[in-house]
């Protein structure tokens, strides 16, 4: 369990894009994953909100890591996402991933992505397709 | 119809994220937008293909434009992605968005993302209420 | 409760395709709702597992009636629906819904539908847009 | 392009859930499938309206068709709908499926579902596992 961690953590913190947005895996176990980060002004859209793609972003990073924890090369198929709160300059969220189902070759994952308060801001589903290559 | 084009061009002008990704909008019209980017180090995961949220966030910008793109303030509700090929640094990227469908309430939008050879690499649909609100 | 309980139920119990599915509420409350089938030949497609329609309308029917639990008229505006597991003739199936957010005007929707091995078959997530009108 | 067009009729017509929704594969090709239902009473939710979940089950029989016609089964993994125009009992719907992109493994379909009078009230995205196994 604590090589798990380890390991999901070390692929966040190898990945380009999850350090360009200032995200950070804080939790990893078997096909779950919490992600965290600090939405600033470079997130915004032109209507002042956080854009959509950041909040899909931290959710497709934990889907990512998740679906990765068991240690073959798994890639993303789909995903769906729920907008379902305004999110702004300060707030910190988190996205936690967790295993709904996992065969042979098909995975599938729910993330929540919250503020601070415990509110709801984005409910995430996503699916992989799990090659037969392990991790480095 | 130019001033739609130069108006929305503004939009994406003044989107912090956008400009962020390094993405631009190069061309609008009422209910379309096409924007594009350049894949870059930043944008890569940790298996080194383009980031699924950076093909999400480059769909949703552009989706994002096109339902704004008739004056009236729109908030996405949701969107589904499907990841049809991976993305390689170097690529460039074009995301098309078409009206599909707008009532008085509920707009539908299909974005395709493609590389310069033409692959499609994102299917996007998403779904915005649109408000009462103009834009400034 | 116990209204809300009752008037859920009438709603399903008046629902035309419901009916013609085969499927009944069993459960509500406010923003919840549970519905049942045994799956039957007819409900199969060409490879002799269940058709995906069906698994899309059970869980359709259970977000529909926890949608309008409020007594406020609410229509669909999108869905996503992951397949997770194959379904068989004689399967008893059951959709239980649950509210994730709910707005002024918009209701993100989680749908689980579960075979009475308690396998999740179908994860489900709807949108949908809240009307001014009251149910009669 | 006839034998593939006749297989696929094939498929549709020993569809028990397609013959129970009264629906018919009107065209085909590789990659490609049209079906078509007239909307009646039995089809209706308890608003009076068309029940989503049969919106849903014509678009997903086009799906279905469309990416069984290479010959090899292929299994649906998740899809998406929106909704986007109310239907009522007596209109003639067409679903009709294109491929996006299809790898060894992955497919990815979109499906119109229109009115007679042209209108778009259903945009369907499905993504397909593709077996090895052939239709026999």
């Amino acid at each position: 369990m604590n090589d798990v961690s380890e390991r999901v953590k070390g692929l966040a913190a190898r990945d380009p894009f999850v350090i360009f947005l200032g995200a950070e895996c804080v939790e990893a176990g078997p096909g779950t994953a919490v992600v965290r980060m600090m939405v600033r002004d470079q997130h915004m859209n032109f209507n002042g909100t956080c854009h959509g793609g950041v909040l899909f972003s931290l959710a497709d990073a934990a889907f990512g890591l998740a679906s990765n924890s068991h240690g073959r090369l798994a890639a993303a198929i789909d995903a769906h996402i729920g907008f379902t709160a305004p999110v702004r300059v300060g707030d910190a969220l988190t996205a936690t991933a967790v295993e709904l189902n996992r065969s042979n070759r098909i995975g599938t994952y729910r993330v929540d992505v919250r503020r601070n308060d415990g509110g709801v801001v984005a409910a995430f589903t996503g699916t992989v397709y799990i090659t037969r290559r392990e991790h480095p």
